[in-house]
């Protein structure tokens, strides 16, 4: 077998906690090679230094942008705040770079939304129309032959695999469903916050961002468009004191005569194809550690006491399949390599 | 001030959690006292040899039932499996002794509704329709004359709060209520079992329970009481990696026009009086850890994104205001102690 | 029975963990009352809106030092970094004010030794000689008595009083001993450090220190005294993912022939007296949880083999027995009350 | 290159966490097959039922031991309680069928220490000196050409590989080693004890086995190997709130004038060709989350206070170099396979 030229990626903030497991997937993946990773506060150091799990693996220095040479990768992941992609995606697309951005600036097409949620301007309005919101199971067309990447956030990742043939097969009031959403504390990343300390949240738990999450417009901005008309979702998310692990409980009335079996059936056919999407078997509850550090949504469909209420529960892991490792997936599709290559990780059990 | 008798206390099954909890409040209590405590399996061993936290506080040996004479007590507090307090009470109470039951044998007047859920014969169906559901907040006065309190469950109790101002005034459809719940783990009891080990636990997190909880006919038949009409929960309750604590996220639609400032009056009017009920300023989200080992419910109220959905959240801790300290707040009641005797703990930050 | 006059308290410091501990005890003793707690940063800011626990409890703002009329106080406890006590115990003591210094300026009374580790001048060296080691169980009668006392640090209360019978009867080797400690996360305070995050310390273990840590010099000290002869300890701290707790294992090999069963006899001696320390039966194995929140040392004795070798395990809870319960038993002794005065609670199990 | 014939793996017991974590290697080992699993208790239950990380990953069920034709596999592995190894091994290795025993029948040359510490017969002792200990780094040579390999202990890996240099260099004095070891709670295995529920351990912290743990003998014995004279150890073992991890804190007296640089070098040299012991640099600490899921050892060396005592931390994964990954490793030495085949996964971080 010939063997392809590998995939030149860089890393844009790569210090945060999609970054380090950004370069834990690639430092394993067959096809790509991690050739710049950029960080202004820790240029010079060694990626393993930070990160002593990759001792041995990676043998790569954070470098401030300027000497970084963007333009010479394949591809470019954006690790950072919002704001940051934007501003630099029209230069690095125009010289034929492929941008990925794990952040927010290109999920929702509707800027008026965007700036209010995001509460300044956006800094490159006008690559929004042409990026593809990176969701495969919904997107793999559009992003076979995308230039930006919107990587989704990983509540709407969970929130959309849970509802998509639901919606896609009109079968619920899109008008009023629930999502209760429980999110381990990677989640808020690496900074330094007092309210996410070990002794501030070990052996506890709570709700949080009651009054409104960036992730809501987005939900209903995506969920909007499959089902054709305004989806409306109370989304409440809540702080797990696990590392990482995304669960939610999403709750809908139906609006048609469907058994539990039909429905079973109905995601089973949906998802057949899904390397990533795993339907459990009717009666199954979805655990977070079955999915730790893989690129896998495992989901089970339930109707409680035979009423008419469908519950969806669905489990991924917020930094891979809720960032990074649907990012190294889209990065496949982008470069027509398998959509699993690279993502064959099992997780611990126990 | 003259010294009051102390109330006589016997346990029935102590060797649990909710029994072990009892034994923490009780060893503390000014005006109760632990004269026998029961346990076939540890009979002749110290209580302080199981429950090493309580070396020098209680020099008490478990006894067989036999041994026990119960009927000297002025109450008994049931910390057993389900059907042995109804077995028991009758005796008891023929002999003046008060009984508290922590287990499910009171907790339905609807015997129908207990036999299916619970799956074998009521063993005394004739003591259901005197004995009274012991909570405090909607019920204190019956539970002052009552001589047999089935004490609430703890899903039953966070959720009942939470939603109890909400029904009384008739401001919800209580056709569809979805009540999201999870669960610190001592929930499941001390019993050895492999899926409540720790390495199959810890830092995951699960839905359990989604084809019916006993919990659910409890929270129904109470709140339709409430109600004056059949009240609807959709309740799916989830399995929590921390030791003590419950949180619920009660979501329901309005029916009346009313502001959220409005609502958080309503809720601080009605628990005014009530000194273990917290309504928390809005914005606030409560933590189960500024409840845990303490008889408080805390919660708060919220209509996200100004829609018509209200949102309360409630944390209690399951093992104290869900279990053995709402039954030492029943006791209080029972003998006309100050209601929060031997329940003042705060709770541990951080 | 007379009422006495409860203690005026003061707290300089009161927005980290031993502040917050020193609130949770005393808000709820019988004598003594916090009239003053300063904060620069949280001036103006309700106790309770920091501490939600505390919501209910303590009608208390924090004010700025100025503001704090701290010379109106029977006693101020300093739960501040090093340095701010020696700089404000002059003028406290000269107004007749108690002081309890919960940080490191009064622990050595080496002072060469104490700006070598402590890497800067010592704010009043002159106060040093007069002020006394707060350890009760070693130091009773000096505390009496004393203007200033020194608020032992966490590792070494553990340490002292698991060696304290062996050194005092002159039964090991002080020339080499190995003091391996662990200690909950509480024990870093509440800065915001990344280190400190859960996602960084959760599931996790490691030594550290080990180039030196500050409570290796207040070890050695204290036990050289004790000793009357240098004491040799190799201390090496490790980060244990819970909140509360700290669990020593010290080594050492006997100079004496003693059996185990006279070991055993020893410690309970020694220890007969002693409210706050419990010598477990021989075979146990003292568990952090059974002293969690309550200012209790439980420690066991063994001889591993029937060797030479003794090792002696202790537990206590860091921010009670290690930092504010030691500090409120030593304000209970400087003021004549019950040493165990507010000091009563039972740890939570489970 | 030529396919090789992949090697036919059998696993007796696989239930237990030894047995899912052989699976999770082996389900990606390139030239591995398993073809055979047995459980008396899950006989016809797929794999992936029991471990739902498995889903999609291995199509196969457990048989009963009768059906499961271990003579035809290259290799069987024994993740089973101690004496079914021995009982089975000659039959086995009579077909010419490599045995990896993960328990202890094959740990100890001394069968009257064997039969001391195991309390029954040893069912196999004319297999024993035959039989080779299996730590790669200690013995390769012997292992390429085993029968029975005896897959060594969780402690004893982690002492070994901390203390080997010291010991083949005879640098410390033998008669006096302290190790203070600290595992996590998958090493008590999957079985159901109250004693390792969630909420018997989470959040707390103690050492046991202080009257004798069984892995005592394995490193007195191998040490005493490596030292060709008698080593003494005070081993004391500690319970670790964490599902995998080991980490061991070693003290020794240095015999000889050597400086920690000499030391560190004499590490890295002695390591330098071993793919999984990666000596950290000086001042490092090895924490247990960055071998998780891995079959890495980190250590690192150290002289506190530049005293006559040398210090060695060392981490690993209980269940892979401290079992199942070791156990592979192993079998890639016995087939001539690259040594890391399989053990190639990067732990995550966070």
């Amino acid at each position: 077998m010939t063997q392809l030229k590998k995939v030149k990626v860089g890393i844009v903030g790569g210090t945060g906690y999609t970054g380090s497991e950004l370069l834990r997937l690639l430092a394993r993946h067959p096809q790509a090679e991690v050739t710049a990773i950029t960080s202004r506060g820790e240029a010079g150091v060694l990626v393993a230094q930070l990160f002593p799990s990759l001792r041995g693996e990676l043998d790569l220095a954070f470098t401030t942008p300027d000497e970084s040479n963007l333009t010479a990768c394949d591809v470019v992941f954006f690790a950072t705040p919002h704001g940051v992609a934007a501003a630099q995606a029209g230069a690095l697309t125009a010289a034929g770079v492929k941008v990925i951005d794990l952040a927010a600036d290109f999920r929702l097409q509707d800027l008026v939304l965007w700036e209010k949620w995001y509460a300044h301007k956006h800094p490159a309005p006008e690559l929004v129309p042409a990026s593809v919101y990176g969701l495969p199971e919904a997107n793999r067309d559009a992003i076979r032959n995308a230039k930006i990447i919107a990587n989704p956030g990983c509540y709407p990742t969970a929130t959309q695999l849970a509802l998509m043939p639901l919606i896609e097969n009109n079968l619920i009031d899109v008008a009023d469903i629930v999502v209760d959403a429980k999110s381990g504390i990677s989640g808020a990343g690496r900074g330094a916050k007092v309210d996410m300390l070990f002794a501030e949240t070990y052996d506890s738990f709570k709700a949080y961002g009651l009054n409104g999450h960036r992730h809501l417009p987005e939900i209903e901005e995506r969920l909007s468009i499959m089902a054709n008309k305004p989806v409306n979702i109370t989304f409440v998310p809540h702080l797990l004191p696990i590392i990482r692990g995304i669960e939610i409980t999403a709750y809908a009335n139906l609006t048609q005569e469907i058994t539990l079996n039909e429905l079973q059936q109905l995601f089973e056919t949906r998802y057949a194809n899904e390397s990533f999407v795993d339907v459990m078997p009717t009666g199954s509850t979805p655990e977070t550690r079955t999915v730790k550090g893989t690129n896998h949504c495992r989901l089970a469909i339930y109707r409680p006491q035979g009423r008419n209420k469908v519950v969806v529960t669905s489990v991924i892991d917020n930094l891979t399949k809720g960032a990074a490792g649907q990012a190294v997936q889209n990065m496949n599709i982008l470069f027509n390599l398998p959509e699993s290559m690279g993502l064959d990780t099992i997780a611990l059990l126990p």
